[in-house]
């Protein structure tokens, strides 16, 4: 890695940071160029602009969840285990990102719809669940559910306990916020997930 | 009621609109007064502060989720048909004040604790769920499931659902933000929360 490529890490980390903490528009140029050790024009320079800075981070994060995912259901296995193997795979992503939930969450609390490159790779995200669910109903090992709510129960579960562990533990009084908790709470939410589509007499 | 009155109701009005929109720091005092058609001395004198304002709209609106969910739990009926009317309650709560979520959104986006006022009445929302799910264990009409887990599975498809809806219909393609859309999701997570907790070979 050259200097310069040194340069374009270092603004990528801080920004990944600084746009979680405090959303697009808080977050300023200054100081994420000070936070990666950066000339005031290094954005610029690396990036064209700010907002091309922030879609490079969110295409580089979501990039890696439909990545994970799409191996998570490449595998051959039954409906059930390709299910559980993509809720591993969204855990070991928030696991790696803990800074991703808050991106997310900066987005919706501005009121505004995803951002195009968002959008680009969640939706294969989506279609690849929905898929998997109806490649198990199709072989009789799911019964019939809209794939697309299956995919949300899937889905919600999963992105709730990322963007709000710390606020369910606060609320419960039970540290969900440990990071030991979250293989229980994985384990739950793929028990959840199977017995919801299980076909009748067929819970597992 | 009185004209003080009137000018105290249309400063929750805007305060609640605009907290939403804008979060606690991005609405002022001159936006949420003007809003609101008062002077610009109205929120201190009263509220004492907009702090203060923003603890009584949190107040107002989590008190009434918790007394309704409260009402939902209080009928005499078997454990399944109460996480039900939980469920019912929250969706009908989400559908008189669709600025709620956005509220919760605006906090976690800030990295902050919940409010003490929404932890006071979001607690007991819990408990109360937990509560049905551990009667129901009692009774053989559920299945051993950590009644906070069944809580979760509960709380996070409902509240996801209210968060993100706008979002889940542009990445899906699927309209589920339309109102109408809204009794077809509230019938999807019930069948979920019940057939996850439902005894072998109960499934429903």
């Amino acid at each position: 890695m050259n200097r310069l490529d040194g340069t374009k890490e270092r603004l990528l980390e801080a920004a990944r940071r600084l746009f979680a903490d405090k959303g697009f528009d808080g977050a300023s140029v200054r100081a994420i160029t000070r936070r990666a050790r950066a000339n005031l024009g290094a954005i610029t320079y690396h990036f064209g602009s700010k907002e091309a800075l922030y879609t490079t981070v969110l295409e580089q994060l979501f990039r890696e969840l439909r990545e994970r995912v799409a191996a998570a259901v490449a595998a051959p296995a039954a409906a059930g285990d390709r299910l559980a193997a993509i809720i591993r795979a969204f855990f070991a992503f928030f696991a790696d990102h803990p800074e991703a939930p808050r991106l997310i969450v900066h987005r919706l609390a501005a009121g505004e719809p995803p951002s195009p490159v968002v959008i680009e790779h969640f939706r294969p995200v989506v279609d690849a669940i929905r898929s998997t669910v109806r490649d198990g109903q199709a072989r009789g090992e799911l019964r019939a559910v809209e794939p697309l709510l299956a995919a949300f129960t899937l889905i919600s579960q999963t992105v709730w306990f990322a963007v709000a562990r710390r606020m369910i533990a606060t609320v419960s009084g039970v540290p969900l916020d440990r990071p030991e908790q979250a293989a229980a709470v994985e384990r739950h939410i793929t028990d959840v997930v199977q017995r919801a589509l299980a076909p009748r007499g067929r819970a597992p």
